[in-house]
């Protein structure tokens, strides 16, 4: 099968033999696959992963191994998305790590990760997962929505973490791609959200999804500028100096959101944490559930971000197309 | 009155005239003060401060100013403590800032701070502060415990801000004095407290507390290798490498409290505290209700810290030896 892995910070093509399935995996054929900004921190040597990327993809179930007929029939040919951390118990570790003992896979120590963490991605014309990951699509949510599921739970990972409705506004740092998608989860559950941002071109897209925006000119550090006190901020910048400068924004006793994952270390001083007792809470993933149910519903479209469709055999060329400074979301589609 | 103000990185000594009382406030005579890292940062620069420092006292009232003759009656006399912030209300200031209307008058927008920002402290025969920051201290806790309730009622805090039955065990990163009442503080409520520290003795004052204690040898940065997976975890150990340490040793969803307010910048990766979720909790002064129940309930005695203790009119050398490495409280007492 068509297949892309990282060589020499690039995706290079290749032919692999199509992945065998260990009992209660599925097969899925890759229908599309969303580009994001960990896939360009891989190239750039995240992880050391060498394999396939790509973690956001809709796909369709092909086969699956080691189960009765009734769940067998349940997934063949359905339109499917996937959770991308895959814990101790699909892995067949036992017993279960105290993280999976407590429920909290996402966190499991032993996991793979789709497409970051040993385990090929979606960049690929299959992909494995264990069943138990899997989410069906319904049909009124298209393609190109869908393959926003796993992006878009990161962003409704905050209303886990966070209570919600202890705040009348938020404010989001950053206009790239997950700050956008962040903006619109709050803007569902809060009636002001402002994203602070560079790119005006960006910032007008909030602007029509009801979000707020303030320019900020010049460098990023001009943000230490910025004098509003912001009870609830999420950082979603991208960069190293995310921490430094969102606790300079967050207001004391303020809840201070971090949601870059950029590596590299950036100097901060600690003490405006403790002086200010700021609570900063970490967020990666989210639960799939609540992304499907607000793109079902239609409180969140994604669709606006996407920059543009490229053919999975050009994912060299897409990939590099989506280092550009600028563009936002680039999908892949298998053509048929 | 004798008076030591900050000068060339040191204190010198001077003589000032007994500060005026403005109406709501108490003239306190100071019997003992204690000598907090937060004084030595202070000598470095922190804050710009070129008054008298000393925040942590205990003293007597001697005067008070456009009260009742209830009020005045009921304080004059008394041994007390007092609240280190000084908010909007008590310092003429209308309306309120927004957070003093919220009762978060230790992060009011205006407070100035006793010995820290814009009031003088207490290294000084005589000091001044609102009456309503003052607490009367029991007679039977000594004054060399009372000095003591300031740090304590920060190490209380955390009990404020952490939800601590949640956990069954903590530990403290660091062994020095704040560290050390942090430690008996958590004890109180905990099962198991650990201490990761440098130095053999000072973990050794901690075990007589019945906390657990884990020697790090070598650099500090030794630490990284600590393989142990801890919930909650105090940073305390007055360095700016802490963040960047402890979130290493903090487990997936863990609870991680700082309390160093060393300044001075320090490389940090935030991703990890992003990919294992992690809560940080920015943690400065507490309550003092707390910490004097607890100096009064006899669960923590804070005086096996006490290094020294100089004449006040010796605070110099006092200050001096309170930088030699491994001194642990240097107390300063006013002599009858």
């Amino acid at each position: 099968m068509l297949a892309f892995v990282v060589q020499r910070q690039n995706l290079k093509r290749t032919n692999k033999t199509r992945p065998r399935l260990r009992p209660g995996w599925a097969l899925v054929r890759a229908r599309m696959a969303g580009i994001c900004n960990t896939d360009l921190e891989i190239l750039r040597g995240y992880h050391n992963f060498c394999g396939t990327p790509g973690h956001e993809f809709v796909g369709e179930v092909q086969e699956v191994a080691g189960v009765s007929a009734a769940v067998e029939k349940r997934w063949i040919g359905k339109r499917v998305t996937g959770e991308i951390n895959i814990p101790c118990h699909a892995l067949g570790f036992r017993p279960l790590c105290r993280f999976c003992k407590r429920s909290l896979t996402r966190h499991c120590e032993r996991r793979k990760v789709l497409g970051i963490v040993a385990h090929d991605g979606a960049f690929a014309e299959y992909l494995t997962l264990p069943i138990e990951n899997l989410h069906a699509i319904p049909d009124s949510i298209s393609d190109e929505m869908a393959v926003f599921v796993e992006p878009l739970a990161a962003a409704c990972e905050i209303l886990d973490q966070v209570n919600i409705k202890q705040f009348r506004e938020a404010a989001v740092l950053g206009d790239g791609k997950l700050a956008q998608l962040i903006a619109r989860v709050l803007r569902t559950a809060l009636p002001r959200v402002v994203m602070y941002g560079k790119h005006s071109d960006k910032l007008a897209l909030a602007r029509r999804a009801r979000i707020e925006t303030k320019l900020v000119l010049g460098d990023v550090s001009d943000l230490r500028r910025v004098k509003d006190n912001l009870a609830l901020l999420v950082e979603a910048t991208g960069s190293p100096t995310g921490l430094a400068l969102a606790q300079q924004m967050t207001e004391p006793r303020g809840t201070l959101v971090l949601k870059s994952t950029f590596h590299g270390a950036a100097p901060v001083e600690t003490w405006p944490i403790v002086v200010k007792e700021l609570t900063v809470v970490g967020s990666r993933c989210g639960r799939f559930e609540k992304a499907i149910a607000l793109l079902r519903s239609g409180k969140v479209d994604p669709r606006p971000l996407i920059a543009r469709t490229f053919p999975l055999h050009e994912a060299s060329a897409a990939i590099m197309f989506a280092q550009k400074s600028g563009v936002m979301k680039v999908l892949l589609k298998k053509e048929a």
